[in-house]
């Protein structure tokens, strides 16, 4: 069939009969079907969508135009982790080691952030002295040898992806459930893990913007995993306001130590303690949620956790130091204290606006491939429900060049806060979880 | 705006705002929006549509892309006359010597054939020696000094439509009614007419398959003429059925030629009247439809328009014989005649089905650029209506090689046909006007 039935097939609403896709996704990785054939598909998939068959179709064909990695003959559990990108959600830092910590093998690939949300890689990068990029002989030995591996995507594990993603990009083709799940689920697919849990948020400071988005994008990515022979839990949390207090790449870093010390939001360590549970017991590592919970949480006050992210730092070529002392990360050179204007009660804390201050400051990149500053950034130091007074702190801007209290950066974060005049229940964290 | 926020603008079903389709075509002409944009734009526009407004400014600037004609400084009304395409369409034959010899200056530019439509200018080089390709300065000479022209559609007039097309050709993003509208305006408003007479076909031999998508697309087309000063009336005709009795090149210019001789079917010749009084009266050439009607009926009678159509072969290059002599025009070596094996009533004979077969015995070409065979097709001898006997022939086949009765084609042919038992009604030729 030629390309063009294709799309004309797609954009009548038809289902692809099986090998057609393949042939579609060959044809193009093959420079044989150009790019404007592609870009007509992608759009008549935005508007009429993929089956589920047809969805692991394209994954299917995402995952065979790399290498695979497979840890079969590992004893132990290989399990990975994924979020589909927030503010502040530095889940990653805190979650891979408790997995360690707790008997399992982690292998993850990671991304770098883009607008307003973070990527784990800039995090880590943020540390000095801290490589990732290890290619996929590297990651799979430390997979192997170390039981902890977290790598910048290798271009290796499917490049189709990388391709058609880039396509996506310009071509006005992202937002599509489909699209999205065969892209996250094929590098998953390709890295080998044996479960791989995914956190899915939605909310203002996420790519999903509604609870039915985030429950149609978990069902197609969980039954990916499924038709791979992979076990997958998604959990969708909420991405309203910011996870945790700091938002930006060092001062992320740093809290995140805090937690695997035992302080830091509680926030934080909690949705980690049920991403974490969740996995384990999907890879078999633990037989029940409560089990996999009680020894999650021992990982942290053993201080098993803080010892496994010190020896990944380390192993990346950072200082361990820079896990023991925090503090001697590099700072940003001003601390501007963010205020509030009235008495009242924190009802919200807008994630997209405190995401885009974090970007202008100079903490993400607003277009690929772009410089980012690792030491500034926002921390609150309030969090909805709390009662503030007029006059208070509720946070701190630290920025590369000096504000002034009336700065449109400062006034964007107190605008982020949304008020109420008696006190709030907190929304739940975690909405939903499909297995 | 970039050419990706144009894009995502449209996926998610938003209005442009003035200005912006008109950045992405010029963009997409001058080379700076690249083919891969462009297409998914396309599609985008297949699902969410343009409106009145957009379609406008879409025609605009394919209109703009070109030279455009004007012949204001005329006395007599200047028209125009499109066909959206079907089988046995030998109208424009017919329609343009009519109008020319009921005064009015007649400027049509003509397409070919593809599929199981045929087009004009094939009928017309199916005369030995005519040579369509007049280029525009002589087509504006020909409107001048002849008062009649027909030539080839020019590159010079909105090359643009002829870029976008070809894109919309091989990207699945043909079938949408603002493009299309857009497409054929944009070259009837750059070839300078005052008023337009449109045929939009509906049946299954014409590209619009519902008389609501009919409806639609003239709508669009009509508004899209006023938008640009042109007065536009849509015919909406059924092609259901083959127009009039033969489908083939030579063979559509015989019947053609017995018609403007006062012979040939009533069916052609009532389309014609009809046609041609619309446009008489848009263009101001005449007060009513009845006046118009009787002005162009006299052209038959008076033998005016033969001797128009005789003029216009000839100023094309091709010999006058041709039209006072048809049957000497080249036929095809083998005929085979259709049998009916039943008795009964013919309720209706299946356009696209005898158009196929037409395509098949070398009438059309199944793609762009392929040869054809002017002097084989289909000619029937009864019509939807008439009572039929077992082993009476109902048609014959014209081909190049020997066809056995029990062929293929043959059979699709006789196919073609629903019979009934009792004597039917015959449905309306013109479904609707549209001003």
């Amino acid at each position: 069939m030629r390309a063009v039935d294709l799309i004309n097939k797609k954009r009548t609403g038809l289902r692809h009969e099986p090998g057609e896709i393949a042939s579609l996704v060959d044809g193009y990785l093959r420079n044989i079907i150009p790019d404007y054939q592609m870009s007509a598909w992608l759009m008549a998939v935005c508007w009429r969508g993929l089956d589920a068959v047809e969805t692991a179709e394209l994954t299917r064909a995402l995952v065979e135009s790399g290498q695979q990695l497979a840890f079969r003959d590992l004893a132990m559990p290989v399990v990975d982790k994924h979020s589909t990108g927030g503010v502040g959600d530095k889940t990653t830092l805190v979650l891979v080691p408790m997995l360690a910590a707790a008997g399992c093998v982690v292998a993850k690939m990671s991304g770098r952030g883009l607008g307003h949300t973070g990527g784990t890689i800039d995090k880590l990068e943020a540390i000095p002295g801290v490589n990732t990029e290890l290619g996929i002989s590297d990651f799979a030995a430390a997979v192997r040898t170390r039981g902890i591996a977290v790598s910048a995507q290798s271009p290796d594990l499917a490049p189709g992806d990388g391709r058609l993603y880039a396509l996506r990009d310009v071509t006005g083709t992202v937002e599509s459930i489909p699209l999205i799940a065969s892209s996250v689920m094929s590098k998953k697919i390709a890295t080998g893990a044996r479960a791989v849990v995914l956190d899915v948020k939605v909310g203002s400071g996420a790519f999903m913007k509604t609870l039915e988005g985030a429950r149609n994008l978990s069902r197609a990515m969980v039954d990916l995993g499924l038709a791979a022979g992979l076990a997958v839990v998604a959990v969708i949390t909420a991405m309203d306001q910011p996870l945790g207090m700091a938002v930006g790449n060092i001062l992320e870093v740093q809290e995140a130590v805090a937690t695997l010390r035992g302080g830091g939001s509680s926030d934080l360590l909690e949705l980690c303690v049920i991403l974490g549970a969740e996995v384990m017991v999907a890879s078999g590592a633990a037989l029940t949620i409560t089990e996999a919970r009680t020894r999650l949480e021992a990982t942290i006050s053993s201080g098993d956790a803080h010892r496994c992210l010190r020896d990944l730092v380390a192993s990346l070529g950072g200082s361990p130091d820079a896990i023991d002392h925090p503090e001697t990360l590099p700072t940003a050179p001003w601390q501007t204290p963010v205020v509030a204007h009235q008495d009242g009660v924190v009802a919200r804390i807008d994630a997209l606006a405190i995401g885009e201050v974090a970007m202008r400051l100079g903490a993400g990149r607003a277009t690929k491939g772009a410089l980012i500053d690792p030491a500034v950034g926002v921390v609150l130091s309030v969090r909805a429900g709390d009662r503030v007074h007029a006059g208070q702190s509720v946070g701190v801007v630290h920025s590369r060049k000096p504000l002034g209290s009336t700065d449109r950066l400062v006034s964007e974060v107190i605008g982020a806060f949304t008020w109420s005049a008696t006190d709030i229940v907190r929304e739940p964290l975690v909405l939903e979880v499909i297995r």
